[in-house]
């Protein structure tokens, strides 16, 4: 059966002619350019994020396996350093694990400014202090290990007294280490997997730890809890209707990977809005939040520092459900894009405001070159004349866009099927293309990345249609709603921001190697319904 | 682009010999068996479910539009009757709006056997006092009213002094009432929609309701609450690793549906479990509970009451992203079998079990007859040899299957795709078929209904793939683990029940009419992976 569907693809892939020569076996040709992927290897969640402030240089690290594509161990922590937050350099591997049955798992990294673990003397500044905490992962047992840098972060030393932190289970990682500065305290965050439980701990010098509380059983369960983490955040001072608990001016977020078992489907990341008091956090209500509602944006983890302060972090752009299997070689995923967090006011509804982070992407313009930008306002979309723009040939594969339409909820009728549909489509082969948009009835947005004669596409568990729970991003009378969108489409990775990062759906895809976008266009289904603020289009690549 | 996609699928379809003539366009071909579907018209939630104990009959409300297949105004209680709870027989209209642009929307039912109400007199058997609780939906206001019957639940009177509950909203509506023995009073769960709110009230007559509480944002959110529902169960006295709160034997389940912006798309019913005092509910944990993991399964309501005592409901078989468009005519939606609700501990994961929901479908087998039945057992199967059934030619659509398999997670590394596959295939043209199936990387059960030559299912929200975190009915040993999975497979209905209802996932799929699943395939993408402990196919039909 399997075979037959495959076959019936290839043939309807040869009968197409295509001026291009598009690359079966070789979709290294879709390596995105503003998100990293690894030289080559398997890499997945993103490890010990900090800032050095000496150097103005960000450090990412992340789980990584340079032997083989797909998971497996020995597991190392893989290193990447970047100026900007948007090209990023691949380092030598940062941290080793002892043996190769066992992996150097998830967890982070500090600046130990003021040596409270006694690792460096005067010859390190204190600003590269760089400590990592991590999860030791044998055979038998997950216990948190620590190790220490004095070139920078590029080489470690394993602490000679680890672990620092074992309980005697072997579902115990992902150690996600801040300072709080009321308690002068160490405090970690850690989960216990299969317990369903963020287990805080403090310590005044990284190497002794003391259990303060567990957070249990909260928000979407799923399988199991990974990839804990704790950021203060500021809340915003603009009327509070509709808001409790805001006497503070800040709020922490419990962030909280869950895999298998999202409610999108295999792996996601949900997090939580309360108060942290140095030993215990607590929700201000119980509701649960997926900060991305795409099926791409797992295991987030945030900056320890910020030359700002603000909180900025990066997730991994797979799904556990399909990651062994996505047709990218030498290397397999990607990270997203670098994101700031802030808290906002987010009309869930025309009653009800409630508190939510929001999400901008960090893309460091001056680091790219721009080719065809095209442009068009205010006018009202017919099913007649679509917006067509066929975009600059030979191009890189990398673009930007802006839509704002407003949506007339008194043009269509139930048995309507009211869409704004964006098609990105391929420039080689026009069979490939993903469509995107908004329908009135759904009152959704969505997506659709099945369009593809690549092979993989047609993996059960490579959920092709995605929607988004969709709200205006301002109510401009009883029939009328604005709603945004802001995409970027780096060659297998399409990132959605709606209303300015208030929701965002991170999502794969996978088009024929070298087949990049070339022409986008915009149509509705039925007339009168869409009138177009704005939409904007245009292509980038890197300067280098 | 969207025209040119669909003519390409009909150019494809019509290549394809097809023995039986297919009947593009006259999808009532289709129409389920033993799911419930209105004889024309619009359907959506199930309203005001009953059980007549003198008549042993069971009554279900629905909210209907019989003017035209989409929701629309006139909106009315349509009306159904079951002996066996699996076939149904269409009653005349029950409730109707008082104007052409109102609408009787959702509620329930009590029998009023103490006449706390007054409504009734001697003339009406106590087992009979059916009072409606609904929500009048104007323009301007949602407002909760009562209608009460003398004739067994087919013809209401309003009450004169309606509404017996308004608080001067446009969102405010779905009251659920139950008796409370305890505080001998009736209670309503009532959605205040867009503010996250379930309100609790209390009367003594169903005329004079009291605020007791709200539930306020608890759980995954999306843009509004809807259909709440509040079922008391027991708590299973097996051993409570796990568990806390267990000391009383009664537990208590808050029901909340969500639309759109459910966390699978659309909409979806969602459940927390705690106690309930007579005046506030309050969770034992706040995790967040889907009860059916599927995309078709919206505003479950329980019934009143039962002959057993136990919990029983039913949910609207669809979703409001795409139930406008779905291709039957001249009705369109079915509602879900109906189950029974129970509590079990699930095992989440090796460490830790929790409280869960228990569904277990009911069907009445002696009102059906029974096909071809196809079973194998006990043996590894290997990618050579496929199991293959042909069904018995030109029966009626239904089918059942039982499939229960070992997985040994050491027979496949993470660079396999390994899958058991199971395939229901059409039996006219087998282009449409649905796959579904295990893959041991993703640990998911996987469904994929995309397959079809309908022009519908390449609506972008109608989502094809869809999975469910699938968890082993035991483990057999550290590297083997077993899954059981109950499939019914009603002409454009399938639900699945793993691990004796632990799980569930509900899917509409639309093949075109009268192209009844007619083969079944099951194989494996690896071999020495899968054990099947049992596969067992069965045809039915109704035997009237």
């Amino acid at each position: 059966m399997k075979f037959s569907i495959i076959s019936t693809l290839l043939t309807a892939t040869l009968a197409v002619a295509s001026p291009i020569e598009l690359k079966y076996g070789n979709e290294s040709l879709n390596r995105p350019l503003v998100h990293f992927t690894p030289n080559h290897g398997w890499m997945n969640d993103p490890n010990g994020l900090w800032y050095d402030e000496k150097e103005e240089l960000w450090h990412y690290y992340f789980q990584y396996n340079p032997n083989d594509t797909v998971w497996g161990l020995p597991l190392y922590w893989g290193h990447a350093t970047s100026k900007n937050l948007t090209t990023w350099d691949q380092e030598k591997i940062a941290i080793e694990p002892l043996s190769d049955d066992s992996g150097a798992y998830s967890g982070s990294m500090v600046v130990d400014y003021n040596n409270t673990s006694g690792f460096f003397d005067n010859t390190t500044d204190p600003r590269q202090r760089a400590v990592a905490i991590w999860t030791y992962n044998t055979p038998d047992s997950e216990s948190q290990y620590i190790s220490y840098s004095t070139d920078g972060g590029y080489t470690f030393t394993n602490y000679d007294s680890n672990p620092v932190l074992t309980i005697n289970s072997t579902q115990f990682r992902d150690p996600k280490v801040m300072w709080h500065d009321e308690t002068q305290k160490w405090i970690m965050v850690v989960a216990k997997s299969q317990q369903f439980k963020i287990a805080i701990y403090s310590s005044p010098d990284l190497k002794n730890w003391t259990h303060e509380s567990d957070f249990t059983q909260e928000g979407y369960l799923g399988f199991q809890y990974e990839c804990p983490g704790l950021s203060r955040f500021t809340v915003p001072q603009t009327n509070e209707t509709g808001f409790t608990n805001s006497s503070s001016t800040d709020k922490w977020a419990l962030f909280i990977s869950i895999n298998p078992g999202s409610p999108q489907g295999g792996s996601s990341t949900q997090y939580f809005l309360g108060e942290f008091n140095g030993t215990h956090f607590t929700t201000d209500h119980s509701n649960t939040n997926v900060i991305d509602l795409g099926k791409d944006y797992y295991a987030l983890q945030n900056f320890f520092n910020s030359p700002d302060g603000s909180v900025y972090g990066i997730a991994w752009a797979s799904n556990w459900a399909y990651c062994n299997f996505v047709p990218t070689d030498p290397w397999r995923s990607s990270a997203s894009l670098v994101r700031k967090f802030t808290l906002e006011e987010f009309q869930a509804n025309p009653e009800t405001s409630i508190l939510n982070i929001k999400s901008t992407p960090v893309i460091d313009y001056d680091s790219l070159n721009f080719g065809e930008t095209s442009s068009y306002h205010n006018e009202t979309l017919d099913t007649e004349n679509p917006i067509n723009y066929d975009l600059a040939k030979n191009f890189d594969g990398l673009i930007e866009f802006n839509l704002t339409y407003r949506v007339n909820n008194s043009a269509f009728g139930k048995a309507d099927f009211a869409d704004l549909s964006l098609y990105l489509i391929g420039e080689a082969n026009s069979n490939e293309y993903i469509q995107l948009g908004f329908e009135g009835n759904a009152a959704s947005f969505f997506i659709d990345r099945g369009h593809s004669e690549v092979p993989f596409v047609q993996n059960p568990l490579f959920t092709d249609k995605i929607s988004v729970n969709n709200q205006p991003s301002q109510y401009i009378n009883s029939q009328v709603s604005e709603y945004k969108v802001h995409g970027i489409a780096d060659r297998n990775i399409l990132e959605l921001y709606f209303n300015d990062g208030s929701q965002v759906s991170t999502n794969t895809y996978f088009f024929t190697g070298g087949n990049f976008i070339g022409q986008v266009q915009l149509e509705v289904g039925i007339d009168d319904v869409f009138q177009i603020e704005e939409f904007e289009v245009r292509q980038m690549t890197l300067k280098i």
